[in-house]
Parts: C-alpha cells; sequence; structure tokens
C-alpha cells in the first residue's frame, strides 16, 4: 500500500496515528506530496483525488481512496485488531457521529480559518479566500474545544470507553489548532487532561518521528 | 427507534431511502422538528445534536446517533441486508470515500449555498449569513455534477457495481439542487439517465408518501 502524504500535515497525521495504533505503518508506503508547492492541486494529483486533499491510500491493484475516515474503514475491516470504528452497530453509529462530529465543529473548523483568514499555504496556493468566512470558523472551532471538553468530563474517550478514530479526530483538529496558534482554553481542563493523555500514546507522541522516516524514504 | 426529521429535507430524505431500501421504515417513529420555525436550534434540540442538524436518530436506550452516514453505519451494522456501506474493505472504503465526496463536492455545497446565498430558511433563522461565500460553495455544486456524471460514465452506480449510500448522498444532493432551483446541467447526460433510473427505486419515489405518513402521524 502507498500513501500520499504529507509528514506535518494534520489530516495525514490522522491516518498516520490509525496505522500505528493498528501496528501497520511498516506496510505502508509514504508518498511525499509537498503541500506547500501546491502539489495536491496539480491535474496529476487531482486524477487521484478529485478534491485535492491529502492522505490517499492507494492499494497495490491501483483502487485509490481517499478522506481519512474511509482509509480508516478500509483498514479496520482489512485488519482487524484494534479497531478504531468501533465493533456493535451501536459502537459504530457513535464513533462515526463523533468523528464526523469532530471534523464538523473542531479539525475542519480550523482548516477553513487556516486556509481562508491567515496567509494558509501562501499567495500561489491560496487563490481565493475569504477572510471573514474563516474567522466565523475559528470561533466555531473555539466552541468546539468546549463542548469536547464537557463530553471528557464524563468519558476517558471522544466515544465512550474506548480508544477510537473520534478522539483520532479531536487529535487530529488539536495538532491543526496549535499550528495555526490557537490555543486550547486554559478552562478546558477535561479536554487538556484527555490530551495530555493522548500525547503519550506512542502513536501519537511517534508520528513526528514516523513522518521523518517517511520523508526521508519518500 | 426514533427520528427526528423533516419531510421534505433533503438529509433526513438519506435516512428515509436507506430505511426503505432496508425494509426498516414500520420499525421507526418520526417526530417532526420544524426548521422554519427554527426548531432544529433551541436548546432543547441542540441538547440531542450539539451542531443542530436533522435527522437524529434514537435508540430505544436513549441513545442519539446524528448524521446520515453514522445513522446508516449503524443500521448496516445491526440489520445486513441489503448492505448500503459495503461488505469487503475495498468496498467499505470506496463507498465511505464517495460518499464523503458526495457531501463535500454536492450535497453540503448546496446547503451552504442555500443557507448562506438565498433567504434560507429565513430572517428569524438564518442570523448569519455570507453570500460571497454561498456563491462559491453554488459553483463547486456545479462543478462537483460535471464530476459526478463523468464518474457514472463508466459504473452503473456512485460507488461502483453496486447501490450504496454514495448513491443516496448524491441522489440528496440532487433533490436539494432542486429546492433551490440549481438545475442539473444539460450536457451531463451520464448523471440524468442515472438519476432517472435513481427515481424509479420505490424507497426514492416514495419518500414524500413516507415524509407524508410520517407528518401525518408525527
Amino acid at each position: 500500500m502507498k500513501i500520499y502524504d504529507w509528514p506535518t500535515g494534520p489530516y495525514p497525521a490522522r491516518v498516520r496515528i490509525a496505522l500505528a495504533e493498528k501496528n501497520l505503518q511498516s506496510r505502508v508506503q509514504f508518498v511525499t506530496v509537498d503541500l506547500w508547492k501546491g502539489e495536491h492541486k496539480t491535474p496529476d494529483f487531482l486524477a487521484k483525488n478529485y478534491s485535492g486533499t491529502l492522505p490517499v491510500l492507494e492499494l497495490d491493484d491501483g483502487t485509490l481512496i481517499a478522506e481519512c475516515t474511509a482509509i480508516t474503514e478500509y483498514l479496520d475491516a482489512r485488519d482487524g485488531t484494534p479497531t478504531l470504528t468501533g465493533t456493535t452497530a451501536r459502537e459504530k453509529g457513535l464513533i462515526h457521529m463523533m468523528s464526523k462530529r469532530a471534523e464538523l465543529e473542531l479539525l475542519d473548523a480550523v482548516s477553513v480559518y487556516f486556509h481562508h483568514a491567515t496567509p494558509g499555504l501562501g499567495p500561489d496556493v491560496e487563490i481565493y479566500q475569504n477572510a471573514e468566512w474563516g474567522f466565523r470558523q475559528r470561533d466555531k472551532a473555539l466552541r468546539g474545544m468546549r463542548y469536547f471538553d464537557g463530553i471528557l468530563k464524563s468519558r476517558p474517550f471522544v466515544a465512550g470507553d474506548v480508544f477510537s478514530m473520534a478522539d483520532i479526530t479531536v487529535i487530529g483538529g488539536l495538532i491543526f489548532a496549535d499550528i495555526v496558534k490557537l490555543p486550547l482554553p486554559a478552562d478546558c481542563e477535561a479536554l487538556q487532561a484527555w490530551y495530555a493523555r493522548m500525547q503519550e500514546r506512542p502513536s501519537v507522541r511517534n508520528r513526528i518521528a514516523m513522518s521523518e522516516m517517511a520523508a526521508a524514504s519518500g
């Protein structure tokens, strides 16, 4: 399997964390796509992923699977343990919902803020910006942090009692928030404590090392 | 099971089509939430779904599952046949990807256009609008239609050889496009032909009847 990747990207980080949780890193070859040069917006790359985003998984038969949550659906269905998308119907529904909510209310909102209300990837890549929308999304992301703080007051993990794709998505959101200097509010104590615990997981702690190895071999 | 629903809403339509495909309609009680009165933005409803969107599934034990794709993950894991989210790992990955792409590039784009660049649900509900962003999303949706037209030139269904959640999501996008008078381009012949076939499916054809029954019993 190949993964089209950008080592420090918050979205690709989600798949690298998932791969490490499932101990599948060694079965993947990483191919670096340089976001700062806009390589993800070239016709060649858009033919691989119409939406022009990273990461993309390419199977040995040439099948292309874009979107982090689609890649983890694939990985979970292929290699069961540990499961990141749930086992029972109720778990699957809740993990899927909370992962989507973490995208809508946090990760995607921070991303829109970055691309629209900051210089983003620079003027050559950010050919259209809507700053007002970007700032609105920043405020949405800050509200999202407070929502997840509330959730984590009563549960050890974002979707319940088990580490899942929903945690990985919130982690991706907080990685991106850190990049754009959107600090986690000091009074979000449950979210802070959860994030400190998450950063102790080898999959999260070593994602940069995995990136660097990927960059070196890419 | 209960579903918080709005009979003519394009998002709720996705779950009603999925229920009919799986022949589960009779096991669900529909509860109408009036979008035009902004009932989905009240504190009571936001406590059920932080994102303030329909539909939401409530299980008999009180568990709340929002987001159409999370609801169908739940339904597919609970009642297998027919499966709308895939069986093999490759199918699951591809259906998940294409369904997400249909949201990003079509359904969600039309929704943003409706809520931001048209009167939407009216001034009492649409308390913030960004028309420029809305028009951009309209243009994105029109490009999305051309993309799906290209896809359907070479396959009978959006994610391959089988009807799936990806088809349902494109159907939702075209239902919404029709509501906002965004016509399907005349030269999108493959998409037109596919949509004509989709409208012959009882699940799609009878979704309004299902809505009316739901409204009558709600």
